[in-house]
């Protein structure tokens, strides 16, 4: 099966920041065969099917570094309460979440992200069994890990009981095409030494990235500072748990001494900028992370902490705070922006070989991004435009290894409708609704 | 012509910020005539028409306080260059602005702003006489204010020339119903001492508020220390012109004292968050103003400094932003920056009396936000899902003054491939495009 796209505006986001303003597109089944200028496009060239881009940007499909795709249900509830975890999330969680409302929330989170443009995504949260599955079935590629905490959750019955789920876990998906199972222990203080040492050496059986968030709370810091005179990320590395396999979410309080480790270790980052400064927790020094060479994604965190799954809204706030912050409005070029938003989530994730550029070889995973819309004119730039001027309702169409699961706007295989009255369906038995209105009402 | 809305959740943003889950607005030709819950809707009420709003969010029209709607053909044009505004900006504004190129940008900035649910805004630039004409003609409500700056631009011959412009251009528009003609000085440092006072002056006889950029830039600062020992607002203060009339847009850099003075004056502020921060000038002492008691409303500034022309990015920025300057999670709530983004936008314009709140007797200028798309789901807290969860792309159908302009997502009246090509011959007549593209490749 081989898919034609021509008239795109290509971005490759290759090495060399190719770029085709009229250029095609060839995929033959999974995986990308030729991209191109549509003058250098072969006049007696075969194919099966043929998308006119009519001057859509293609570019990879984005990569979201860092969600939580079991909590949709959560979104909107509590944004502006700083104790919005404990009042809120905690005990609604405990009370309300289940494999078939995580499974159905992940389905829709899925649908979202597709039809934001996002392709690949790392996740973590309770019942990645359920959502390994959601994600095979919305033909998503993936990587899910369960977590790990030092209490007993929704999921497991004794505290820390995700590195045993983890352990059954795991071995289910290896070989999977698209899905990978992980581990992500929540947090360095939210787990015992011998848990993270278990979760980086699982991750390290299996080959597979995992998760944790680090350095992201203010207690966090002062916990080892007053307990071991360290940092979060010295204390990781003492413990000998740093690798090239661990993708770290947040890293918002980072010391010089910090950034090094991580690059010594080739630690990944996964920063999330729109719900880091939704919750005033601050701006992580990306900038000084990307000149030490440390790799970074994007990431959106789960729906209840920045609300929205796709990049579009990360891009812009990204440069609005990194320009901010550094005093200085060519600081992130948007092309760096949009860069980090697909080849840099997928060096994130380990899946530079695969993902991440438009490169004959790799997996067809790509992005078409309407410029009919209003607010998608005049473009001199399409890096800009992504950046500055896109949202998520531009996305048109999605194709995740060669198959396109989102066409016109619209869900190709899936119906959105349908996807709501399950997860509504999911809510409404475990009372989720009705208690989330008692506690916000109390 | 009467037209119910029914099954809406109406958001009054009156003083008590009444809600109705599930509630109706009748309009009765150009202004609102009840609104209520559903279940005190009157069995023999009496319409024309009936619009069944499916559970969209119905709230006053927003208010964009502050932009350049003749300046689309910019849009994404050397967004990351520090030095823009001299390298591109300039040279190809005087090279290409004229009357045909405002006019079919100022449409099409009216048509962006109307499908993002902006039903009123006041607008700074040049060929403020076809501005207000293509804010009539598309049916918006607008306040316009022509630039005064101390060099020859396109539309005057002489230096300040924009203050005789405005004084033939103000009475021209006198009593009309939504349009305001007004002044607008560039900046303090760019205009004289007799200029500014002609200009409020000018705004005082025919009462109507003028607008300014006020403590934007470094340079503004350092010059007003240097040469007066003075903030900019000191030096406004003490040529006599600060007063109820003025909008002070940006205000980036302000003292306690400048605080004190705008609030002694009742002068407005037009914040910008959007903008400020893609040119990393700053965050502006939004809480502080308001707990002086300063009015301030949202602007989203010109297309080529802020890209796009809607509240909905500016909102989440505005959110984000605040919050993590201030450390606290609980800075502005969702619903008070729906207010800034509504009635504050109003009373900033001095039109409290007419829009911003949906109450019997004001003006029609409402919009319907829908929630079936994928980002709107759940819904606890509608202020939340406005700000964190929606974008322009939501807007669903958009009235001014009782006449529908947008519905079902597209202009009522006007069709935006037109409004594009019509703007398109205009940049294509002028070389627009061609110049611009060479400049950025120099």
């Amino acid at each position: 099966m081989k898919t034609l796209i021509k008239n795109a505006w290509v971005l490759t986001m290759n090495e060399q920041m190719e770029q085709f303003p009229n250029g095609y597109l060839m995929v033959d089944d999974e995986k990308i065969s030729e991209a191109g200028t549509m003058d250098s496009l072969p006049k007696a060239v075969s194919y099966d099917r043929c998308i006119d881009a009519k001057g859509a940007i293609l570019l990879p499909g984005m990569v979201n570094t860092h969600t939580h795709i079991g909590m949709i249900p959560f979104r909107s509830l509590g944004d502006d309460y700083p104790d919005r975890l404990r009042r809120f999330l905690f005990p609604l969680e405990n009370e309300c979440m289940n494999e078939q409302l995580a499974y159905t929330s992940g389905k829709y989170a899925i649908a979202e992200m597709q039809l934001a443009g996002v392709t690949t995504f790392f996740d973590m949260y309770y019942f990645e069994q359920q959502l390994a599955e959601a994600a095979d079935e919305m033909h998503s590629r993936a990587l899910l890990a369960e977590s790990v905490i030092d209490t007993v959750t929704v999921d497991v019955p004794d505290p820390m009981g995700g590195l045993q789920y983890a352990e059954e876990f795991l071995p289910k998906w290896q070989g999977h095409h698209r899905i990978q199972a992980s581990i992500g222990p929540h947090a360095p203080y939210s787990n015992t030494i011998e848990v993270l040492q278990k979760a980086d050496a699982l991750s390290k059986k299996y080959d597979v990235p995992w998760m944790m968030h680090v350095s992201e709370m203010d207690f966090e810091l002062e916990k080892y500072r007053k307990e071991r005179n360290q940092t979060p990320v010295e204390f990781l590395e003492e413990i000998g748990v740093l690798s090239s396999r661990l993708v770290a979410a947040h890293c918002i309080h980072l010391t010089d001494h910090d950034i090094e480790l991580l690059k010594k270790y080739d630690v990944k980052v996964a920063h999330c900028i729109g719900a880091n400064t939704k919750s005033a927790k601050g701006v992580a020094r990306v900038r000084d992370l990307i000149n030490a060479g440390v790799i970074v994604g994007l990431g959106t965190d789960g729906p209840s902490s920045g609300n929205t799954l796709d990049l579009f809204s990360q891009m812009r706030m990204f440069a609005n705070f990194h320009k901010t912050y550094l005093h200085d409005r060519s600081a992130f070029p948007a092309e760096q922006i949009v860069k980090l938003a697909t080849i840099g989530g997928a060096k994130a994730l380990g899946l530079e070989e695969q993902i991440g550029t438009i490169e004959a070889g790799k997996q067809a995973d790509f992005i078409l991004v309407e410029t009919d819309s209003v607010n998608m004119f005049p473009i001199y730039d399409p890096y800009s435009a992504l950046v500055y001027s896109a949202n998520a309702g531009n996305v048109r169409d999605v194709f995740i290894d060669g198959k396109q699961v989102v066409s016109g706007k619209k869900l190709a295989d899936a119906d959105l409708a349908q996807l709501r009255a399950e997860l509504s369906e999911a809510m409404e038995q475990c009372g989720f609704r009705r208690k989330a209105l008692q506690a916000l009402n109390k």
